[in-house]
Formats: structure tokens, C-alpha cells, sequence
């Protein structure tokens, strides 16, 4: 089911849709419990809300597969994640908000450091602090190309986003990181005959760099790797006809949603303050993503509690959410980030679908285990867009 | 999802996985008990594992496709068994341990009766015995065809299989068997016209044989189908970055292992041997598929009685397994053999998947109804490798 045939069948409606992801939502069984941080947490109204919804289980990639941030929004917004793929330079770019344009190739750039002989000692130049970063960014900035605008961009620590900007351009580069220690970097090649040239420029801005930094240990090089250009991704609102826009205080959940045409609405960095900017733009939209970054952030840094704590200010604010009497409300997250494993995992994520015409299931929980048991079963998260369409009552039928 | 995208996900580890394959495992209800011979059979230590691990029910072809042992096993090492098709004639030439190499040309060979027209009046021969099988295939050996090496090996009872060695030959043939009584053999056709060689040969092998064969009725022809050449699969260590090892007392299931790469160890004839086997070993692989042939044997002579007894010994053999300590142990099997049918099935199989970062879901024994209700759902059997992969630890994320 592509996204050609979805988009065939939406029609126009008054409903309001709601997507809430709670980034790395899904979590893990603490060992001297049993109990994962969604069955720790006391959560009296998602738990209301999926005795009335119907739920189940996403997995946003394949059965097995860990998505990163990007491919597990992606597929909630209805893209699959493996056709549409974003690179890395991409992604990073759109985390600190850099205004891509179409032909423009981004890569994520690394400090590390070489010792005389130039190879890699330190992949992350020992995580400089910004500060640091952003000083040699700086110098870097003094790198001039032929025929193209050069920007470099410091994202955190040893990390930096580079930018090239002209006509003829193609992101089907190698990487310069070996990924490994004790080699010297590798120089780009291009992939495909079309991007001789910018290899060249690449290669040209590395040098360039290499000269610039020679003092600057440990942060006395750079890696570059993910080159790629913005991909062309159909357009949401074209797609589903919906006005749609993002409410996210991180830049890289703003970036996502610009690249697939939402409106992104300005709001503050609490998500209290991203409820009330819902409140504010109520009427002028049709769909809003809502973004909730604490429950990510607590399973990052293994801290079980905190990722409970999390589940509960999400789960305090959702009457502010309910009462804005959304016709569907999904509440799901874009990966599972279990505090045990401090990172994201491939385990699927819990999904409840509230709304007029969705079906009370047997689920009285909202966990792991418990949406495990709901009548939605384990499905692709591309496959939820529809089913939030055809709650939402704008999907006409398929066929006569 | 293909095995190039999960090829580049893979990542090195220390993790070790056992995927312990019961052949036929799945059942059906026993019409005086509605119990099927999983539910019917003591099982104490596969309940307590399904107790701890995640279970559910995997498809290895798709809804109401019985796999043959070929496809069932190439899904359970995750590919996809209608993308990487095996011929018959090669899986029979691997039963036999038949030294096949790439570009051999093998068939699957049925001694057969004809009539004074020639035309089959027994496509089998009267399943004549095993040792005459020998000697009329002996006679076989005496065609001598230009160009090329043919090798005929006995099976067993009325099968045997014919090797073509030589270069430039074709796999791509029709067969010669009309797979009807009444009718005579069906000369070989070209599929392609890089074939019309091969069909020439294997016509003059028809010949021969009628001529070598005239006085031998019952077994006084013979009948051809399953033409293929060693299909190029992706090799499974080098997918998975697993040093792979396949401990199988059967030819067929060894054969189907090497096929794909796997180290093929000696072991003994029984299960407590491959288990033993499993033991000496452990320190040497990563990864180690452990096949059980009795559960098949039971389902395919429809004895109901003796697949529960082969599932109690299977049982009892657990903890010599669990004694290794495995990171990731799978428990399935490559298709259903319920007794009551005495043959494979579409059923879908029981599996549990037992490892630290499994969760532990609702389901007590394991069983088909018991699995049924596993958070695993239903799933092909070529994602469950993926799912391997992941709970050791030997997948990197996807995409940032």
C-alpha cells in the first residue's frame, strides 16, 4: 500500500486528528521488578484512554530493526522508512535547524584526532566541549571552494555539519571515517559519475582543514560521513489533505517535519507550554504531531526512574490534550528506548487509537504487555496514518 | 526488508545464539482429545523456558503454503523462501551429501513402469527396495554422453538423483514426468535457449536408459523432473557476521546448511550426540543451528503416540543445551507434521525466543493454542533471524 494509492483515497473532512509521540516510549522489564517503566509508572489517564481505544503494537522498521529518530518518525507520519531513507548529513542538518535547500550536500562532520603519521587516535577528538567546537568551526569557515558556498555548521561536542551549496551537486559520496582507529581517513570517492566534481570539492575542504587544525590537537582533523541531499518526499498535507503542523521543542523533530511540508508552530521548550500552543492553533489545522522528548531522554541515560517520572508528566498533561475533544488521538512513540539497555531497541512500541468509530479492546493497560493484547496487533507504523484517516472519517472507500 | 539492508547492520559481538529446529514440530488436535501432540506431551522444561521467553507462531512460505524441509529451513535462517527458490533436484542431490558444484545440473529421478507402448502404468515403480534401486542405477553409469560427466546416485526405494558436470550447462529444462498414468514420458524441452544443449543430453540419458532399462520391469523407465543448478545464495556467515556451525544428523538438513555457508560438524546419529555435540564445539562458533528429525519422522508415519514420546525426549534434552548458557535460543520448528495428517502442513509453528532482552509475555506453554496468544504474533519464519540478530546485540540502529 503505497503512498499514491493512500493519498487517492483521502477526502475532506472537519475532524481533528492528534498524533502524540512519546520519543523511545517502549521500554524494558527492571530486573528486580519484572516490571517495564510503563507498567511502574502511574499512569490513571493514558491507561482511561486505552480502555476506550483500540491498541496494539508498532514496530517502525522491521522486526529485529532498532530505527533511529528519523525512520521511526517517518513512519508515523506514514512513510516507509526503508523506501524513503534520509542520510545522516540530512538529519543532522535538520537538527540544528540549518535551512537545507533542494541540491544542497550535507554531511556530519566529526573533530578527531591523528598523530604525526596522520592516523585516527581518537574518533571524537576526546568529545571537545561545544564551546571548543565552535571556535574551530570558525576556522573552518575560512575554507574556500570553487563554484560552491561552503557552510559549517557546530552541532555539540565533536560534532559539526557540512554544507555544500551549488548547481550540479550529488551526495553519492563514500566517507571519509574508517571507523576505525589507527587507520588515516580515507579520501571521498564518488559513487557515481555525477559526483566526480563535488568529491573533488570535498576532498579539496578536508585538505583545507587538515592545514587549518594541525594546531588545534586533539581536535587536529575531521571525519565526514552521511553525505546525502534532501530527499524528495511527498508532501503530507498533499497527501492525507490535511493542514498539518508540528509542536516540538527539539530542532530535529521541527527538521523532520518541515521535510515532509508540515507547518512547524512556535513553541516553547516545556511540553506544557507545547500543550497550550496546541490550545492556541486549535482551529487553523486539521492534524497536529506533538512531540514529547523527556521519556527518550531518561532511557538514553539508563535512568529507569526518570523515564518513570517522564510517563508521568506526560501522563498529567494529557487532560490539557483531551481537552481540546480531538476526533482521533493516537498516543505511540517513534522507537522504544528501554532504560535498561540505555539506547534505542528494536522491541515495538505500544499504540492506543481513541476516537469515535475505534473499538474498546481487552486492553485495560497501557504498556508493553498490555497492548500486546489489543486488537490492532503488531503492525508497521506506515500502516497507522491510514487507520488514523479512516477514523478520522477521511478515507473514502477503495473501490466500487 | 533484504539481506543486504540487514547485512549492513550487523555488528560484531560476543553474544552466542542457538536456533534449535524440531523438523515438523507444529501438530493438530487429536480427535478423541482436542489435544495436539505439543499439548498432549510433558513438557516441563520447553514450558518453563516459554514462560521467560517471547513466543509466537511463525509462517515460513506464507497463509496456507506447506513448506517442503527446504524452503521451512532457508526461512528459519531469514531468507526469504519465494525470493531464494532451491530445485528439487538440488535439494534431493544435498539429501545424499552429493558433492553438487555450481553449474552441475541435478534432477530428482523416479524409476518407473511402462507399458508395451510405453506409456506409465506406475509412476513409482512399485516403490521397488533399496538395493535394486543400486543395481539398476549401476546400470545407469554405463551411459556415456559427449561433453559432459553424468553421476547416478541411488535415494532410496524408487528415487534416485542425476548429476550433469560439465561447462555452459542449463538448469532451465521442463520435466520429463506428465505426473499422470496413461500417458508416456514427456521429452525434455529447453526453457531458455541457453538450454537446448542440456535438453539435448538429458534426452539422450532418457534413451539410454530405456534401452539399459527394457528388461528390469517393474523399474523399466525412468522419470525426470526438478532440474536446477546450485542456486548463488548470500552466505549466512558473512550476512550475519557469525561464525555459523550446523550440527544435523541428517544429509539433507547438513546439506541444506552448507548451502548457505554454515560450517557442517561431525556429530552421531542421535540428539543427545548433536547435543554433546553442541558442547565440544561451543567456544569455536557464534551461532549454531541444532536440528531434531524425530518429531517429523512421528507426524509423517502419523503416529501420534510416537511424535508426543520424540517431543518428551526432545524436552529432556533441554538442559544439556541451556548448560551452554546461550545469549539467544530459539525454539521452532521448518513446518508443521501433524500425526493426523502424516504429512508436512500450512500450520503455522510454535516458536519461542528466549534471551535478557526478551520480555516474557502471557504465554505458558508452548504450544500452538500456547504460542498463539505470544506477543510475537504471527510472523514469517525469515524475520525471526532479524529478531536473532537484535537480542544478541549484533544489530547497529537504522538510519539516525
Amino acid at each position: 500500500m503505497d503512498l499514491e494509492l493512500i493519498g487517492s483515497l483521502a477526502i475532506a473532512g472537519t475532524t481533528k486528528i492528534v498524533l502524540l509521540s512519546s520519543d523511545g516510549l517502549g521500554g524494558f522489564p527492571h530486573p528486580d521488578t519484572g516490571r517495564s517503566e510503563l507498567e511502574t509508572a502511574r499512569l490513571p489517564h493514558l491507561d482511561a484512554l486505552a480502555r476506550r481505544a483500540v491498541c496494539g503494537l508498532i514496530r517502525h522498521v522491521g522486526p529485529g530493526i532498532t530505527p533511529g529518530s528519523g525512520p521511526g518518525h517517518l513512519g508515523l507520519f506514514g512513510y516507509d522508512p526503508i523506501r524513503f531513507q534520509v542520510g545522516r548529513g540530512v538529519l543532522e542538518a535538520l537538527g540544528i535547524e540549518f535551512d537545507l535547500r533542494p541540491g544542497d550536500v550535507a554531511a556530519r562532520g566529526n573533530f578527531c584526532t591523528v598523530d604525526a603519521e596522520g592516523r585516527i587516535t581518537d574518533r571524537r577528538a576526546g568529545r571537545i566541549p561545544t564551546s571548543r567546537c565552535v571556535e574551530l568551526v570558525d576556522r573552518l569557515r575560512a575554507i574556500r571552494l570553487p563554484g560552491v558556498e561552503a557552510f559549517v555548521e557546530p552541532v555539540k561536542e565533536h560534532r559539526f555539519v557540512l554544507v555544500l551549496r551549488g548547481a550540479g551537486l550529488s551526495g553519492r559520496l563514500s566517507e571519509t571515517d574508517p571507523q576505525a582507529i589507527g587507520q588515516r581517513p580515507l579520501p571521498v570517492r564518488a559513487l557515481e559519475p555525477d559526483a566526480e566534481r563535488t568529491a573533488g570539492l570535498v576532498n579539496d575542504f578536508v585538505a583545507g582543514a587538515r592545514r587549518l587544525l594541525a594546531d588545534a590537537a586533539p581536535a587536529n582533523m575531521v571525519l565526514l560521513r552521511g553525505f546525502d541531499q534532501l530527499p524528495a518526499l511527498p508532501r503530507f498535507p498533499e497527501v492525507y489533505g490535511l493542514r498539518a503542523a508540528a509542536i516540538a521543542a527539539y530542532p530535529m523533530y521541527r527538521g523532520l517535519a518541515r521535510l515532509v511540508g508540515m507547518d512547524v508552530l512556535k513553541t516553547g521548550g516545556t511540553f506544557s507550554e507545547e500543550v497550550a500552543t496546541l490550545a492556541t492553533h486549535w482551529d487553523a489545522y486539521d492534524f497536529f504531531f506533538l512531540h514529547y522528548k523527556d521519556t527518550d531522554k531518561a532511557g538514553e541515560d539508563g535512568d529507569f526512574a526518570a523515564k518513570v517520572a517522564a510517563l508521568e508528566r506526560l501522563d498529567a498533561e494529557l487532560p490539557g490534550i483531551l481537552a481540546r475533544r480531538p476526533d482521533v488521538l493516537v498516543v505511540t512513540g517513534d522507537h522504544a528506548t528501554p532504560a535498561v539497555l540505555a539506547a534505542h531497541s528494536w522491541h515495538p512500541v505500544p499504540v492506543l487509537l481513541a476516537g469515535r468509530y475505534a473499538t474498546a479492546d481487552a486492553v485495560e493497560r497501557f504498556s508493553e504487555r498490555g497492548c500486546a493484547a489489543g486488537s490492532l496487533g503488531t503492525l508497521p507504523a506506515h500502516h497507522l496514518m491510514p487507520l488514523v484517516m479512516a477514523n478520522a472519517l477521511r478515507f473514502t472507500k477503495f473501490g466500487a
